[in-house]
């Protein structure tokens, strides 16, 4: 099975283009398995599958390593849509994609030939209780306090299809993100549990964040979570509506525009080209 | 950078053949630490070059995945040995490779034209104190009593060129191998420190390992680790000499023959083959 291994700020990806690979297994839960393990397959986050679309220039299948589906994922989008352009499957540098959430509409940017980044539009923030969700009153979370365990966090929510849970500290270096991670993630007023950002102000048009993603613990990157750290960042009144978002890899720049769109502009890298040997 | 991703027992290592790969960087612990990194290059433990030998069919050598060099690794030998037949570097079924620990004669084991096995000489064992190192009077160290932490552990120490400390206990999986591994790996009788074994053996021919190795810490294979298992398990009269040691991932068996070698038969497995972006 021909791939290629790509990545958005860590967050990795084995691509496989159907173009090229008529003959895939059927139990594709099973082969993302297999392929995602880093010591047995190629090892990656997820198996991301692109073919030519219905309604869209290309489709995307985002199954995650434990043969789960995700509907759509910010930095595998980046990546197919730089591997699209440069392996010319599509020549337009802004394309439509079908996702398990929809088109979606990524756009290369490119600097003396080579794309330097991809922008995608994230959609629009859902900021009130029932959007998250959370239990409690109707109305938004900012600034709440919220205790969970020995301590008090103040949290800022913001769903982006997605519910999290965005706390602002002075040093997100000292936060000790298992524990606190944790706590938030499975406190009883998120019926659905909660991703959680942890975001450092930098000046008012830059933060640094680290993620607790529900379900997977700390991850390198989480577009959806950049985004909600940026609508956090500007509902307390820490930044403006443009803000750099600093992750361990590298940043995000996130946009909330004119039109309530999140746009997330970031890198994607290609590392290699392989030949997996299906057994 | 033309490559196989291939493993013994998920030990696993990205394999150069250097008559394909003539123009390779020279910073061979830059290039290591960037190819095996998990997320943003191939992923593995090590790097292997392989190319003709000068005095031997081959010669291989192993860059650690934080750049350091080792010597020798039985995993990766097993690896070498199989690749080299398959992609006919070499047309022998006993081959000779040149090692940072001298000459190595790896021996494949083959069923109808398929290599299953390699067969190593992982040479002879040490047993006295100062051969390991161990502080103390002179001597074999075999069930002796040693108190670390709050606990007395029973241990066989034995030199397969490296240190190993191996201690039998009724179920290795209720092992805290994290905790007793530290303790052990740094207990001051070990100047140079040692890898730790905790082996539950299952009936006269049959043990079970997991291995806490020195400076990486719990690994989930160490050919080392169970050729000093096997001896550690004769020693103290739990098994004969053909020993089959379970590790995370299947078995290698051991023998320790009449001329005091350690002989370790076990799998190797090419995953993928792939062409690495040097930026």
């Amino acid at each position: 099975m021909l791939f290629a291994k790509v990545h958005g700020l860590g967050n990795d990806f084995v691509l496989v283009n159907l173009n090229e690979e008529k003959s895939l297994s059927v139990d594709l839960a099973g082969l993302a398995e297999k392929v995602c393990h880093r010591n047995f397959g190629v090892g990656a986050d997820g198996l991301v599958l692109i073919g030519p679309g219905k309604e869209a220039d290309l489709a995307m299948q985002i199954i995650n390593s434990d043969g789960s589906v995700a509907e759509m994922c910010g930095n595998a989008i980046r990546c197919v849509a730089k591997y699209a352009y440069e392996h010319k499957l599509v020549d337009k540098t802004k394309m439509t994609v079908e996702t398990g959430a929809g088109i979606m509409v990524p756009e290369l940017i490119i600097e003396n030939g080579k794309v330097i980044a991809v922008r995608v539009d994230m959609g629009m923030p859902g900021l009130e209780r029932e959007q998250i969700p959370m239990t409690g009153p109707a109305g938004r979370v900012i600034n709440e306090p919220l205790a969970a365990g020995d301590h008090v966090f103040h949290i800022t929510t913001v769903s982006m299809g997605n519910p999290h849970c965005v706390i602002f500290v002075p040093d997100v270096a000292a936060v000790p993100l298992e524990n606190w991670g944790r706590l938030v993630e499975t406190h009883p007023v998120f019926p659905r549990k909660t991703n959680v950002e942890f975001v450092q102000v930098l000046n008012d048009k830059e933060v640094r964040m680290r993620v607790w993603e529900r379900g997977a613990g700390p991850t390198m990157a989480c577009g959806t979570g950049a985004c909600a750290t940026a609508v956090a960042s500007v509902l307390n009144g820490h930044t403006g509506k443009n803000v750099k978002v600093h992750l361990y890899a590298g940043a995000l720049d996130i946009e909330w525009a004119e039109d309530n769109h999140l746009y997330m502009t970031g890198p994607a890298e290609e590392v290699f080209t392989g030949d997996y040997l299906i057994k």
